[in-house]
């Protein structure tokens, strides 16, 4: 047997016995175990540090990339961040409780919904150590118990982030149990972890695409996740271009290596001579690199200045992640649909257009968690879309779609109140 | 390769292109369908019934027990409850196109989420060839393309059916493709089916435990099931001891091979003098034979008329699906919550009490997907609960819970309307 084993399922049962207690504790002792982990990061400053400073020299000790290290990194700054986001989701309401869709029934039943929390969550997530506060703050706000399974090069940093939240959500009145850390980063116990569908409710796996692909085929229970974003901008024959130049360069430059940025550039033959030589023109600034179809490098190769590359039949549906863009040219709104139908990961879709036609039938047509028009894609985020904090960003089409904020952590149960009806 | 794998394959993408144009289908057209449907269901009474009749004979002959016959069989008046049943489903609300939660950000983003069908639903069911019209006629009218794939023995039926179906819609102006049969009924093919995340966005498996079981852990797709009901109705002291035998009794005798039907009656020991020989002698009438723990067998065992078993480790967290019930005397309410923590599935608990703060801890600790105060659980069905029809009903916590009606076929996107913005 797995070293640990023993150890997570007991930490797995404690968990599901706080979520009993959870599921009704008040917002109070909440949000007020919440503004004493806010306090507790900014009391105990030298102590995280001194931690993650551990980790730090043995990450960078161990060849880690500077891109990487700078993940993994705390100062008093980033820290003093963290504890100000904790206030913010403490502010936030409380998505548990609410009584919806009640009704009287002829009989005198009552019957309603009402909004409970999940359960027991399960994080599986990678080197950055704020995961550990920021899906711990989410789980507790929403009245779920959590079970933290932070990657082995920070494990010195979300240990002792994880004490902080312990200790500062117990001395509020938090039952004991309801937030939990795995110690040990053996790998094989989060393949145990993935099975425990009897006790963990919802696994979040936060990291690369590696890991979101690995939880997502192994987990036995539902995995919330974003996936990849393959995001296209269309740019109608009617767009205003102004606005479609801005829009695609938003989307694209604006942060190049997130799941929201622009991928697929699709443009309306009639429009395609006066738009890409300026849309082109504005990203060579910033140093994109143009994947093209034949007819849009042949509009843009007499501009001696840009990057362009023949495009190939893998650039179609491809998640960059960089300052690469596709560029194809296309006939009709219907050619940019069938594209985004067969191209698109069911993330953001946007079309640039003045035509009312045009952007009801994209906003129709199209089978995706965002659909935007006239704007820039880059808004697919809870914080932007007025959720507050957000869980990630789910491309599946159950329970959740789009940003995931605290109510997406919650689910229903059916009440019933009765005076002794019983079934005719 | 199984045969029929590439046609299956075929009508899937038939279903998923249908189901981008079922999308965005008037009201108007989706009932049209659904009259349509009615209408011809009485129109073409003798081709089904006599489709019927060779299911039924080869059924007969191949030694078929008299109840699997006896779902199997169709006769007019059936046929017409059946069609009644459309009409009911045709004067539902249309859950489809509802925006909600739309807001102005700041900027001038309008952002709100647009109710939208799940796609592509596939149903799998056993011998009731009403489950033809009953998922195809829900999935229409909540806007999803659906594959049909009934069992062997209700072939004809089903093929008849379908065809009533398919011919109804596509007069009505439902693009062809929206309904799918699937004619081959070799088992191989469903685990194929199963497969097909790409185009199949749900699951549904209508029939037994061996058929749920079989599609809920080899589908790679979302699947809404039920599966089992273990539903415990707790007796608290403070009782209203009338009402505590007729919901007992109702809940156990006046339907007993369903899920929401009572398994476990507990009985806290102050009342279980008086109150269980008053249900024991209700119960006794209908023929419920009574697994009893050492103390309700204690109290019981002077009365000679009943039906007594001494329980065992087995009878606690079974669902009997017949005239059986456990009993189990417990010390206090605490005591309940925990037994129900233990052995319940989820599905419907209920209280019998006269104490407010009783009711109120049974309903928030109780995690079910309908928790019930001085009611009969057989009251857990969507026709019940208001919602019109119903697909099943759920004992997982994502998505949706407890009765499925037409809504809870459906997923939202996010639709946002600007005017050039751009992310700072």
């Amino acid at each position: 047997m797995t070293t640990g084993v023993e150890e997570l399922e007991a930490k797995a049962r404690a968990a599901k016995v706080a979520s009993h207690r959870l599921a009704y504790l008040s917002t109070d002792v909440k949000n007020k175990a919440l503004h004493n982990i806010s306090h507790d990061l900014l009391a105990k400053t030298d102590e995280i540090l001194a931690a993650n400073q551990v980790d730090y020299k043995e990450a960078e000790a161990s060849g880690m990339s500077a891109a990487m290290l700078d993940r993994l990194m705390l100062d008093s700054s980033r820290l003093e961040a963290i504890a100000q986001d904790v206030l913010t989701v403490a502010a936030l309401p409380d998505p548990v409780g609410e009584v919806f869709d009640m009704r009287t029934l002829p009989n005198g039943l009552q019957v309603g919904r009402k909004r409970v929390p999940l359960g027991v969550i399960g994080a599986i997530y990678e080197s950055r150590p704020n995961v550990t506060i920021d899906i711990s703050v989410l789980c507790l706000k929403s009245g779920n118990a959590v079970i933290l399974r932070g990657g082995k090069e920070a494990i010195q940093s979300n240990s002792a982030l994880a004490k902080v939240v312990q200790e500062a959500a117990i001395r509020a009145g938090v039952p004991e149990g309801a937030v939990q850390f795995i110690e040990n980063t053996d790998r094989a116990l989060v393949n145990h972890m993935l099975k425990m569908n009897d006790t963990i409710d919802l696994i979040i796996p936060r990291g690369g695409a590696g890991l979101i692909k690995s939880v997502t085929e192994n987990a036995t229970m539902p995995v919330v996740s974003g996936g990849i974003g393959v995001c296209h901008t269309y740019v109608d024959k009617s767009a205003d271009v102004n606005k479609a130049v801005a829009i695609a360069y938003n989307a694209k430059v604006q942060r190049p290596t997130v799941c929201n940025a622009l991928d697929t550039l699709l443009v309306h033959a009639e429009i395609a001579q006066l738009y890409l030589p300026l849309v082109a023109a504005e990203w060579a600034k910033a140093g994109v690199e143009m994947h093209c179809d034949e007819q849009a490098l042949s509009i843009l190769k007499p501009y001696s200045s840009l990057k362009l590359v023949q495009s190939v039949d893998e650039d179609w549906g491809k998640e960059f992640l960089a300052l690469v863009a596709a560029v194809k040219v296309v006939d009709s709104l219907d050619e940019a649909l069938e594209h985004i139908e067969r191209y698109g990961s069911g993330h953001s879709e946007a079309i640039v257009t003045e035509e009312y036609g045009a952007a009801m039938r994209f906003l129709n047509e199209v089978d995706a968690a965002c659909v935007y028009v006239n704007a820039s894609t880059r808004f697919t985020d809870g914080g932007q879309f007025g959720l507050g904090a957000e869980v990630g960003i789910s491309t599946q089409k159950l329970h959740a779609r789009g940003p995931l904020g605290l109510k997406e952590l919650t689910t229903y149960k059916w009440v019933i109140f009765g005076s002794g009806q019983v079934r005719a």
